[in-house]
């Protein structure tokens, strides 16, 4: 046990805090924050803000400026060691002087893995990781899963009557949720690197599914410059094209990616979408780390059964609307009780009227 | 406003707790509390164990012996004021020379409503209502309902996976909510005072609907003598007389009731139980306060339609089932989303794995 101290503890947690201010704008890269202490007193902090942009420790070591020389640095991932858009945090802080690094975690990010660490202890600075190791990793969910597994982290959302019911027999579905609701959606949609969806919901809500800064809420406006909100690229399934151009999807900030049946490679034997090869397309070809799929019933069926799905985001209305309306999910055939998906509460709550429920599958592996 | 002190507040709350203890027992007597101080100590303190038993107030009056004259009393209800299996409580309290009462609230039951308080009054004891008197209506929210409107409090228990099924299309069902659930149920079931469900319910599971004193948990046993427990009455709907005699349900404590089509008075024109004038003959003709119903869909739709539930008990389990299951509800056969039952969601928590979901529907009225 590394005999961490309690400023060491304070300090890290900072850094965390700092860290959590990127969550809208960093993607594809990982959130990170950084604070530089000498005699037990904060000289530089700072936090990754956008990709291309100076990293965690760069913003820190501007701060403290000559000072930074026999500094501790708190990083709550360990510096890069390669040039990428920016040169390696590694030799920064090398060249500053800092005399000792913290850092919550080793990055597991191939181009790293260690390296960061290994160039500042030959340069003769003392390195300790894995404080606060956990609070690390819940910063980056999808960033880790992405650089571990070279799969994106996907979560899928849902909405329903308590009793499971999306739309009543004869598709009427209005205001099944709330506005307070809705509003929780947008935050999730701002932390992804990517929206999901079908043409078939786009059409039937002329839905823009983009990210609208004033109902991201308070706390995050007092993090966020509206204008440097990101948009997170739109993925609308139209294997038929039925997308038309006058729709409000192509007319809102942001980039949408339509994929029809022209995307031979991404399509199974019945012609369908393949959804483990979608997925992997949209983290190699386009950079993703975090998927959010807000569509039907059908499609949220199909990433059940690819089994792809990390986490369920359930909202449950204050209703009740008996088993003849439209379920949450589509039939899924299963014969025995030991086929059914079993499920993790992560979280449960209640947002305005309505419930929320984080469930991760346990899928069979 | 009543300058009630902070010594009050303590005192009625301490008998609020005390009340509590009985909520096992007392059923169809309400649950009520008694502390009795001087010069700001507890001289003396009680609670309603068990109908036709003392009432709080006697078990409050016996501790504090002669040390009750001049002293001020405490009663989470109004001292009853009638002659019943016991004397009233009003007249043991002027008897005792108490100077002081302090009731949380008044008692609706017809047979008091006041009296109690107007007789201690005349007596020339000094008498103030309504010191945590919510608190105190929690304490009794199915006896009140009936002393106020003539019917029972309803609960309506159901469970499913998260998708709103309860059990696949070919019937499997097994283990879809946890043992904690389970044990769940058994608190709820305690405090009920009539335990109602169908004979496919029974027959399917040859369940036994009794409460299990080793189910209730370590704070329910710790205060109440498990030879004390009192079981509900079971009432089972049997129209085609399918119960047989060697079913667990007739071989447990506790009394049952089965209701067959020999009831014509709780048919409707079709022929199938009422459910209004089921509820009040169990109100009129068995003093039932609190019914439990714990069935399959077709009951808890003939429930939800007949608009008479207070409460839904919902646990969700942490699975997914596909929408090809069997359903938490019936179908409703709704048109518009303006005939939708709304809830309000007052309670959410997590019970061992599943969630446990408690809403008040908000029926048209």
């Amino acid at each position: 046990m590394i005999p961490f101290t309690s400023l060491d503890y304070d300090m890290m947690n900072r850094a965390i805090q700092l860290a959590w201010r990127g969550r809208y704008t960093t993607a594809p890269n990982p959130n990170v924050g950084c604070v530089i202490t000498k005699h037990g007193e904060i000289i530089g902090e700072g936090y990754h803000q956008r990709a291309g942009e100076p990293h965690a420790e760069v913003h820190a070591l501007r701060a403290a400026g000559e000072l930074a020389r026999g500094a501790t640095a708190y990083v709550t991932l360990e510096p890069c060691s390669h040039y990428g858009r920016t040169p390696p945090c590694a030799k920064g802080l090398i060249d500053a002087g800092v005399a000792k690094v913290i850092c919550a975690m080793q990055d597991p990010n191939p181009q790293v893995a260690g390296r960061g660490i290994a160039m500042l202890r030959e340069a003769g600075i003392e390195v300790e990781v894995g404080l606060l190791e956990q609070d690390a990793q819940a910063l980056n969910l999808a960033f880790l899963k992405r650089m571990r597994t070279g799969k994106p982290f996907v979560q899928l959302k849902m909405a329903a009557s308590l009793d499971g019911q999306t739309a009543l027999a004869n598709g009427q579905s209005q205001w099944i949720t709330s506005a307070a609701a809705r509003k929780d959606v947008q935050k999730f949609r701002a932390l992804s690197g990517a929206i999901l969806s079908t043409s078939q919901t786009v059409i039937a809500d002329n839905a823009s599914l983009n990210v609208r800064a004033d109902e991201l809420g308070d706390e995050a406006i007092a993090t966020m410059a509206p204008q440097t909100l990101r948009q997170p690229l739109r993925v609308i399934l139209d294997r038929q094209n039925k997308l038309t151009a006058d729709l409000k999807l192509f007319n809102t900030d942001g980039e949408v990616l339509v994929l029809t049946e022209q995307e031979q490679s991404l399509l199974d034997e019945a012609g369908q979408f393949d959804i483990d090869q979608l997925c992997q397309m949209l983290a190699d070809k386009h950079n993703i780390n975090h998927i959010w799929v807000e569509a039907g019933a059908t499609l949220a069926s199909a990433f059940i059964q690819a089994q792809v799905v990390d986490e369920l985001i359930v909202y449950l209305a204050p209703k009740i609307m008996g088993c003849d309306g439209r379920g949450l999910l589509g039939a899924l055939g299963l014969e025995s009780m030991s086929d059914v998906t079993e499920l993790q509460f992560k979280d449960v709550r209640q947002i305005g009227p309505d419930i929320r429920i984080i469930a991760e599958p346990k899928f069979n592996q």
